[in-house]
């Protein structure tokens, strides 16, 4: 694991503020702080080149660059 | 990754109203916004054709048409 | 996944109360309606004939006949 | 699944009571009512002999017989 | 797992005070009571030469060395 970047990524709410809970994952695509990103969780982790075989249960594999919330109760 | 659509699942109560926790999840079927989804999580959201040996952790894999809830509490 | 079962599976407290908390799971017993049954979930949950290479997190794998509850708190 | 034993297994607090939660899982070590034992869940459930490629998400898979809590708060 | 070293490690908040919930990992690192650690679980946790095909869901993998917390609540 040399060189691997660990990250503390926040859980966000749908409204995009954080919740409370955290995850520590490996950074795959060069995130900053403050980023939005997504994390695959689990043995999905390690479906990256740099993760493959590592013991590594988080990875940020996506930068989120837009997201559209519709909020739909009356279902 | 590339044409991954991800949706914003929320989890539903058994009288189908939605819950606040969320899974983001890649749509394997084609499902729009508002319909009821299942979703399959961890190393089986990658047994689908799309998200094989991919760092997915959700997938949406079924469209729910019907669904009958019996509650039963007696037992 | 053609023909599969899917049953709305409650948790259950140690007195056999249900609990809110809800899992979604394949039927690969034929369990029917009130049955406690056991559910497999994670990638243990293809380890059945039905549900193997399946995108499925979830797997009835046994019916409960019967469940001795000892509680023994003084350990 | 023939011949399997299943408890019902309570998770402990540091001070070794019980919580309210608890986990079904198959006894690999011939485990008694009463002892502290330890669980692996997921696809590692399935690492022993008895379990291997069964539908199986945990297994008792050591007995505790001496815990050290050393509890260290001013980090 | 002759020789296995179990830990109990806890989750920390985000200023690094612990949290209740708590983890039982094998160490692979040879960590000390009250170090700062990263745990991987899951299958991920058979990862190392050490847990590789054991029954084992949780691994200490690394020793945290330093500790940045970037709280970045305006996004």
């Amino acid at each position: 694991m040399v060189g691997a970047k660990f990250l503390i990524v926040r859980e966000l709410n749908l409204d995009l503020t954080p919740k409370s809970s955290t995850v520590i994952a490996v950074d795959s695509v060069g995130a900053g702080i403050g980023e939005t990103v997504l994390v695959a969780q689990g043995s999905s982790a390690r479906q990256t080149t740099f993760t493959k075989n590592k013991p590594v249960d988080a990875v940020i594999m996506a930068i989120v660059d837009k997201l559209d919330v519709a909020i739909n109760d009356n279902k």
